[in-house]
């Protein structure tokens, strides 16, 4: 007989939870301070609602939910699992007219792509999503991005860059390589979004393919020549586009002078024009997050999209967000030594030996919980050395023996395992101990 | 254009979420109290992992995922989302060898039926576990019992009962109506299930209908006669009953001591013959919650399998669990009036008035934040009146002013919303104010 998990799927054992819930209560208690709001969804949503949003290649990646019933036979689907938590925001803001404005909310939560599993990326995540709707201020973006900073901050990263971007300069860079229309600008997109990995020949080469022109694509280069800080690369990209590209310009340098208003390390945040993210929705601002070692690709991403909701509804609300990829940061955390081992949840052990004896055990575990004390009553067939041995590799702290003559006595031997000294207490005391010595 | 939900299921504003989270942590909090750890498993699981587990009607009740690539087009799932936690933890008791028993393991999270949506009744719902495996000791079944107790205690219920029974009694039980097979056993406790909607007569009607005869169900019913208290009525039962039931009422008495041991009040706590809970796999006790008003059915219920693991592994794991329903327990508590209006999640609003304050604006978000005051910095386009609105509508006491003056000076005006005072102080000064209040 064999039993498996769905193929690219992961079991979170305690020891894992433990650990992950370490670096989700950090990003939870920044996002909260930032005064977003947590919000959820549906883990499936109508196929409509998420067709047509993530471009050809994406929608194939899109789990689809059986019909019930009728229709169901023949294969018919009516339903599939989010593929992110920014387009049923989108539906929920369209749905939702009474929900004060700006609206800033955050959702953690899994997601679900049928990518062809590998190490580090599988088929169901977790993203952690801040957004704020309802207002088009570049104060916003700013809020987005200081965020990002403080919750990458706080996990203990220290070297990280943001790079920042707007679409409008992207789209007047596309237009300058000879990009027409929509589509030769996402060909263009999707060929500079490869500069990482292979470099100026090799966008050259791929651009040559997709049918841009080699003095075009010089054209383009010479906007994106590097100059030697972020002030001059916003001077020179304004003078080397056009009326929309300068527009992204100006409403970037707001973002950035906000964005480091609000604490952001200015050595952390760099303007990068040759940031592509490839999402088709984002119409300002685009960002990303990215550490040097290990190699993992971004960490976080995010952009302004003014159009999304529009799609759902006749009440257009521009809105701009970031989402953090929890298992690449986790991935990260881990290689570079970050993550704590995490404490286990109980911090006591109270033994049970013989029939006579269970009663004070049981009642002593009572206590113990009634004054707060997270305590695990054994409940296995083991004799005293298992017990002292369950304990020791739970990782708890202390061991509270009710043997015969503690029952007798109506007292308990309190065992720290961390100093190995013992103890003969009331239940009550041993609990205050405990609480005490925490 | 119109945009909806899918069938069944509900977006959580950020007042639910509140409201919710307040329930979900208490739960936690006493799960975590009792020595349980968290475990998470994948939404979805393949589709042999969950035949065969819920009955003929259950089984409908599943919603399968597509198959993609080769299959997909003729309606071929491989895939379907997890109908309960048990489940998925005897999945994984049966992949995880490594596991040290006694294993006590709670996960409160998401599960999918597709029941036809009502009142009160969705596609998606929560559920609260937890569960000890690897112990056959009737202490496991008495902790379920206390935590349950515990659980329900502490979110504030008064009236409740807890009832219990044992499967051995049924099957005992269902023998002395003449139930010959595990089918007709199956089939005497459906019928059973219905006695507190249709009453003794309703039940003899039923099992008349399914084929028992009435001198046999005359006889049940002498086993099921009420006594005075629960001692007496395991009195009655062991002289009434088999080996097998005589079995179930021995290990029931160990199970109700413990309980009461544990500080489980016995008013809370019947022994109840009648109670016939449907699930297959359930082996030894059986247990449900229930509140006398509003009239939801059971809202906890759980019991002991002993068989389960074993049909994923050669290895065998005796378990016991309960489940608290988070639905109906956030209906009945919202109907008695039980869930406190939430706090929003930012104390203070920062205004943002003309391009020269911005950033000082900024900076005493920054501040205000850095000091762990969670703060929402004003990021729309309305003027102060409107930003005080705002703060008032989201339910902020404080209100912190940078205005013209202020930011000139160097300091904010924080105003207390609740009593209606303020005062003009640095923002580091204006955050310890904020927080001390608290």
């Amino acid at each position: 007989m064999s039993v498996h998990l769905a193929k690219g799927t992961r079991d979170f054992l305690p020891a894992d939870m433990l650990a992950r819930r370490q670096v989700v209560d950090v990003v939870r208690d920044v996002f909260e301070r930032f005064g977003f709001e947590p919000l959820d969804t549906p883990v499936f949503e109508r196929i409509e609602t998420l067709t047509g949003k993530y471009g050809e290649e994406g929608e194939k990646l899109i789990f689809k939910i059986l019909r019930r019933g009728k229709g169901g036979e023949t294969g018919a689907c009516d339903q599939a699992l989010r593929y992110d938590l920014t387009v049923p925001l989108a539906r929920v803001l369209a749905m939702n007219a009474q929900l004060r404005m700006p609206f800033k909310r955050y959702q953690i939560a899994k997601v679900w792509r049928a990518d062809r599993p590998q190490k580090g990326r599988f088929r169901e995540f977790f993203q952690c999503d801040v957004d704020v709707a309802g207002t088009t201020s570049p104060l916003a973006d700013a809020e987005c991005l200081a965020v990002l900073y403080t919750a990458l901050s706080e996990l203990g990263f220290a070297e990280f860059t943001i790079r920042l971007n707007d679409r409008r300069i992207l789209t007047d860079l596309a237009a300058a390589a000879g990009a027409e229309d929509s589509k030769s600008e996402t060909s263009f997109l999707i060929a500079l979004d490869k500069l990482d990995k292979v470099g100026r020949a090799g966008v050259d080469k791929e651009l040559i393919g997709r049918g841009f022109e080699a003095d075009a694509i010089e054209k383009a280069w010479k906007v994106l020549a590097p100059q030697e800080n972020d002030d001059a690369t916003l001077d020179y990209l304004a003078s080397q586009l056009g009326e929309r590209g300068q527009e992204g310009v100006s409403f970037l340098r707001q973002v950035r002078d906000a964005a480091l208003a609000l604490g952001v390390d200015s050595a952390r945040l760099t303007v990068d024009p040759t940031l592509a993210r490839g999402l088709d929705y984002y119409t300002g601002p685009v960002f990303e997050a990215v550490v040097q070692e290990p190699n993992v690709g971004s960490i976080a991403g995010g952009g302004r999209y003014d159009g999304l909701v529009g799609v759902f509804s006749k009440r257009d609300i521009p809105a701009v967000g970031v989402s953090l990829g929890l298992e690449r940061i986790i991935t990260v955390m881990k290689e570079l030594g970050m993550l704590p081992e995490p404490a286990p949840v109980a911090e006591a052990l109270v033994t049970v030996f013989a029939a006579e004896q269970t009663p004070a055990s049981l009642k002593t575990a009572s206590a113990l919980r009634a004054a707060g004390v997270r305590t695990e009553l054994y409940s296995g067939d083991g004799r005293f050395k298992n017990q002292f041995k369950h304990a020791n590799a739970r990782g708890y702290r202390w061991l509270v023996v009710v043997g015969p003559d503690e029952a007798e006595q109506g007292v308990v031997m309190l065992k720290d395992l961390a100093s190995g000294t013992q103890e003969k207490l009331t239940a009550t005391d041993a609990a205050a101990a405990i609480v005490s010595a925490r």
